[in-house]
């Protein structure tokens, strides 16, 4: 079982390593913030597990520690940011309030990025939008691992979206997913047990379909929702390429196959036509459409018959987007963020190189 | 090989039939627009094969021909529409119209809009977005057909999203896909030819697996996009589930499974918690992000970089969304658009009744 060690203590150390590379200490708790609330919410591959990629890329300059984030096109509704090449993680909460402050005066909010990094999870910057009463939506590309339908090339990234929308008494709808069948991090998992993958996840680089994790290691690629054409992978990748347009060739960030890798060894591209990543973000206030008091009664009423719509025999529960990441973040606050052994040696490693306090386990004789 | 009829033949017996049943002239036009636009590009499910459909909504008053459309609620960049049970086909393109007017002045437009019916295709009213250097968006629920993950209950519709992206040279992106793995009416031609259907297209009633094209209509339910949990239908649910509650939730239209049937003689559902079916549009104009002509550059450049990936062995080309579509109008706006007899024999049905001359075929002996 893997060692547990509560919210607190590893806040604490992610920000003081942010605190090491040169972030103001406000840039320093947001970035610690977004990048926890992956840990919190279950998405284990996209939350301290990637703290030292963070502090590669700001070793080999990639990462701005003190950017001058700005807005640099405007309308009442919209706004392009440059994000001055800092850490996504907090260009990304600095962004999403700027479309909070344009939907309250103009009804929604909509902010395109370029010049950004990897953001974290996206669902965390939509969220932000309930606490005003509003809808959030929240994407972003990345670099290029996936192949569009009848292509060999890998063109565009898992490339998320994510839709928060409010509630009343009941727990707010949360979607947040990739616009691929499968998470890399998936594939990752069946890689160390050495186990076969199913079908419609990866191809290989032939473009033949696969039940080898390894095969996007060797050249292969992932597939987009959907998985094949017959199964509906143009709709995937036309989602994914959506996404890509709206974060990247609307702000003037690199798009396609041109989008930086997070790993800080591996080449940029060539030839790149933009700046950086792009995201894109939305803010859509609910009494911009009908008094928010009427539409909460409704969605709770939208979410109570999903929740209560029948099940398939030997199911327990038809889920509500979100349920299952709030309630791991309400046990993981509980009882501790459990963490693999190799990503605590890496804390360790990080710890010892800034001389930086790190995390102990809760419970050592887990 | 089915016969084929001139656009101008269907665009002319189909106003007719609008004007019979009581359209304004200018209304009659925009509805017959709205549905030719699918035999158009394809969508041979959405187009005059539904036109006697449109007209039993009618017959049994469940579609107002003379409606008046208005604006119940809105904010600089948003508006509600009540549609007053009007046709879709005439409602969707006057709400498009709302939204691009919004975003002339906000930069953006959103227009959630009750108390409509069936809209024809999305990527049509999306499409009203690219002459004005904006993209388009478009999305309406459905009655429910599909199966969240893990349920066997019909809860959502195909709920389709259309998103149009100007480009320069090239031409459009035009994504338009139903957030399942495949459509009704694909499952409607295995049917007629008592073919298996792929995995992952439906479920029986029980919420088996099934392979029967019949199973949809034995009590089982569409999946949605993804197809099974493995291969990430839960992304599809919350795909279809965005669509429904932005199109329903958001206006007070019918959401989830109390969303009216399309066809006339399937009875409503009971405890309705809105009026009609749902749509959402968006406009955002390009400059309201960066200078149109450097979007189009870089569109182009996106549009030709995706083309040009490089094809799986045996496979032609990498499509743009779109693609097909485009280069099926071309073909059937000069050779005309093949319809199938039933539909023939139906279009004649109707002719007869309104005593509307109905088309003739181009070529007989095809």
């Amino acid at each position: 079982m893997p060692k547990k060690y509560s919210y607190q203590q590893l806040f604490s150390f992610t920000k003081n390593i942010f605190l090491e590379i040169g972030c103001s200490n406000q840039d320093a708790e947001t970035a610690a913030t977004s990048l926890l609330s992956a840990d919190l919410r279950g998405v284990d591959s996209h939350g301290v597990a990637r703290l030292s990629g963070y502090v590669r890329l700001w070793e080999v300059k990639r990462v701005n520690a003190k950017p001058a984030i700005k807005i640099i096109h405007e309308t009442p509704s919209t706004a392009t940011i440059d994000g001055d090449a800092g850490l996504g993680l907090v260009i990304a909460p600095h962004a999403m309030k700027v479309a909070i402050e344009k939907a309250k005066q103009a009804g929604t909010g909509w902010v395109s990025v370029k010049n950004s990094n990897h953001f974290g999870i996206a669902g965390s910057h939509a969220m932000m939008a309930l606490e005003n009463d509003m809808i959030g939506i929240a994407m972003t590309n990345a670099s290029a691992l996936v192949a569009p339908t009848f292509s060999v090339e890998r063109m565009l990234g898992t490339n998320p979206i994510a839709v928060a929308i409010p509630s009343g008494d009941e727990p707010a709808f949360v979607a947040d997913f990739a616009t691929t069948t499968a998470a890399n991090g998936k594939l990752e998992i069946l890689q160390r047990k050495n186990a076969a993958m199913p079908m419609g996840w990866a191809q290989t680089n032939e473009g033949e379909p696969s039940t080898d994790p390894h095969a996007l290691k060797e050249g292969g690629a992932l597939l987009p929702l959907g998985g094949d054409r017959e199964h509906g992978s143009h709709k995937g990748y036309a989602l994914g390429s959506v996404v890509d347009i709206f974060s990247a060739v609307l702000s003037g960030a690199n798009y396609g196959p041109w989008v930086p890798p997070f790993p800080a060894y591996v080449a940029m591209p060539e030839n790149m036509p933009g700046e950086g990543i792009g995201h894109f973000f939305g803010a859509m206030r609910i009494d911009a459409f009908r008094p928010a008091a009427e539409f909460k009664i409704h969605m709770d009423k939208w979410i109570r018959r999903f929740r209560s719509a029948k099940t398939i025999k030997g199911e327990k529960r038809v889920f509500i987007p979100g349920d299952i990441e709030r309630e791991m973040e309400e046990v993981r606050m509980k009882e501790g963020i459990p963490l693999l052994q190799p990503v605590v040696d890496d804390l360790k490693k990080l710890g010892e190189k800034f001389a930086v306090e790190y995390p102990t386990a809760l419970e050592k004789s887990e």
